[in-house]
């Protein structure tokens, strides 16, 4: 794994979670670099938020802090007087302005900061901070809450010039509440953006990712994906389309992550509506889909269910003509023209039970427009984990 | 219980049901009477929808023919004709036209309707029908599916002229889905009133009730509430007033009944929305709040969540300002102008494990918009009944 040139990565445990795991980390640019942003829309944003997008996009960031085990959402003026504090620690330790430093926050929401704690977490991801694959996973593991696993990935862009780098994280397995999650990542690179073009990138690449996956469709406080670019290596025009599909790629790899370890999750549903009016049309169609209790419980029951899948469309909102309308689960053809067709249910659930991915393919018969989404199955301990919790 | 006038009922076993429980049932107008209907908005509607749409509101109605078991949805042009024949077997059957017979179904999509069933279930309804009340609860059985009981509500109308009686029943638990359910509801009246006159006052009755509760979100294609009216009792402008108020209340009862017994239900959970700067405002954040599944896991573990509610209102897609919001549960307040104030956990958790019914009133404090929903818990049971059933 070749990390992108111009960063420093650490992660470290200073117990805010009451497991000891790490829970605080640190992205460190050698110089300032140019930082994009895309927040949650919640109207409802923890006192990161607010504060980063004060700043991204940016040419002269220096750091991002985040720390995990507490969103501090919901906690008025303190909060933000908190979160500006945590900028200005790592501003004083790695000797920059609090203006160029990014904090994100995750875990339980409506309790202060433990300041005292982050404090000392500061000043030890400081001193760890370093360059290997080791010190990246640390980052990549102090940003996890009820993440079963780890998620990261690496890619390369072989440029005109040199080998460009870009190296992401991310977390996530519920949307969002005390104690649970919320959806983060990071990106860096060495590649040389301008701020306003690595926003854009970064737009284009989170709307067909990030924003394509759900796993209870509870919309988080503290949804943040940040990318770092610290400008070592330049583009060419043609490097740049390069990039910005390899952009792409990490963000949809890093995405698909995490409805893959939602909360109880036993399969990954990846959902592509294509054939409707508009790309529009499609997208509210599969996220109406991806919403369904009824479909994604019938999923963790390896049931081929397409009935519940059909009547989902159904009232998504969007004029449908059912007569046209055909369905394929995992392949087999279950529905055409509005009708079921005779399949083997076995045969289809077995295939179901067997893999931990599952594919819907719905096709609307009327036009050219497509989308794609992702989501987990709903099972028991999905209900377990988010109910035996109390505040 | 007084029944009302003009009309017979039966409910009887034909074996759509492999249980052997009551699955077809009749309710009869001694003459052509109003009827006046509300239907699902589901694109994808069954056969027997399309129908009733074509029919109501009318003077002349004589039967609604009800059956269990068998949704007949996407069920194409045979599942068409099925719905058109058990209409034309009940018109033979009581002496009328096919035109005067409303058809509703609920049960397992996709499959085509045992129509010998149908047919000697039709004539087995039809040597029952009486008057009594157990004749009235037969009925209320026979629509029932994944339903743990009965749902029944009477009552009268102290007008100027007579006692006027308002009969009704429903059915649901979840909200569609093979072998699942379907919220359906027969009213019956001997009020006078006119076709528009009848579907206007359903209507205002439905969107205060029906519209406003929900167990998994999923809008099912055999929705449908009727409203029979035998004009047996003239109403003066007075007692219309009190006849609507009496169908809101009706209405709102039955529905309340849907949620309370929604599949793998714990409580029953009433949403209330106000100081929104519309109804529609007040409305849209409810229904949000109501379909969030972290709010209805933590209810499920009588967890005052306050954070997971309050972010649902944020995603909610309405403006809003967090600093005028306050958050009351069970009576007790946990937010307020935008802050959590110290409560007692222990105390408002108990007082939703010792209730079978939960209140959450939002007020958002920016204008008198309001409005009400209800829902139902979510629960290990829930998914254990929509994953472990096969196709």
């Amino acid at each position: 794994m070749k990390l992108p040139d111009g960063f420093s990565y650490s992660g470290v445990s200073c117990r805010i979670k009451q497991s000891g795991k790490k829970d605080l980390g640190l992205l460190v640019a050698d110089n300032p670099c140019v930082a994009a942003g895309v927040y949650t829309k919640n109207m409802i944003r923890a006192a990161c938020i607010d504060i980063n997008r004060t700043i991204t996009p940016t040419e002269s960031c220096r750091a991002v802090v985040v720390n995990s085990g507490n969103a501090n959402a919901c906690t008025g003026q303190i909060g933000f007087e908190n979160a500006k504090q945590t900028a200005s620690l790592v501003a004083s330790a790695i000797d920059c302005s609090d203006e160029q430093v990014l904090v994100l926050s995750t875990g339980i929401i409506g309790e202060q900061l433990p300041m005292q704690k982050i404090e000392s977490g500061i000043v030890a991801a400081t001193k760890q901070l370093g360059r290997t694959e080791s010190d990246f996973l640390s980052l990549a593991d102090a940003i996890l809450t009820t993440d079963k696993y780890r998620k990261t990935k690496c890619s390369h862009i072989a440029s005109d010039n040199q080998k460009v780098s870009l190296a992401g994280i991310a977390k996530g397995a519920g949307m969002i509440g005390p104690n649970m999650a919320t959806m983060l990542s990071v990106l860096a690179t060495d590649a040389k953006l301008s701020p306003e073009h690595a926003q854009r990138m970064l737009q284009v690449a989170v709307d067909l990712s990030f924003n394509r996956i759900s796993v209870d469709g509870h919309t988080s406080t503290n949804d943040a994906v940040v990318l770092m670019a610290s400008g070592r290596i330049d583009l060419s025009a043609a490097d740049e389309v390069r990039f910005q599909s390899v952009l792409n790629e990490t963000c949809l790899e890093l995405a698909k992550m995490i409805p893959t370890d939602g909360e109880g999750a036993s399969h990954l549903i990846g959902i592509f509506v294509d054939g409707a009016n508009s790309d529009s049309d499609a997208d509210q169609i599969a996220r109406t889909i991806a919403s369904s209790n009824l479909v994604k419980t019938a999923i963790h029951g390896c049931d081929p269910n397409w009935g519940r899948i059909v009547s989902a469309a159904g009232y998504s909102g969007i004029e449908l003509n059912p007569e046209t309308m055909s369905l394929i689960i995992n392949g087999f053809s279950v529905f055409m023209n509005g009708v079921p067709i005779p399949f083997d249910e076995k045969q289809v659930s077995q295939s179901i039970s067997s893999a931990t991915e599952v594919s819907i393919h719905l096709n609307m018969g009327s036009g050219s427009g497509s989308s794609r989404h992702w989501t987990s199955d709903l099972t028991q301990d999905y209900v377990v984990l988010n109910s035996e919790y109390h505040t």
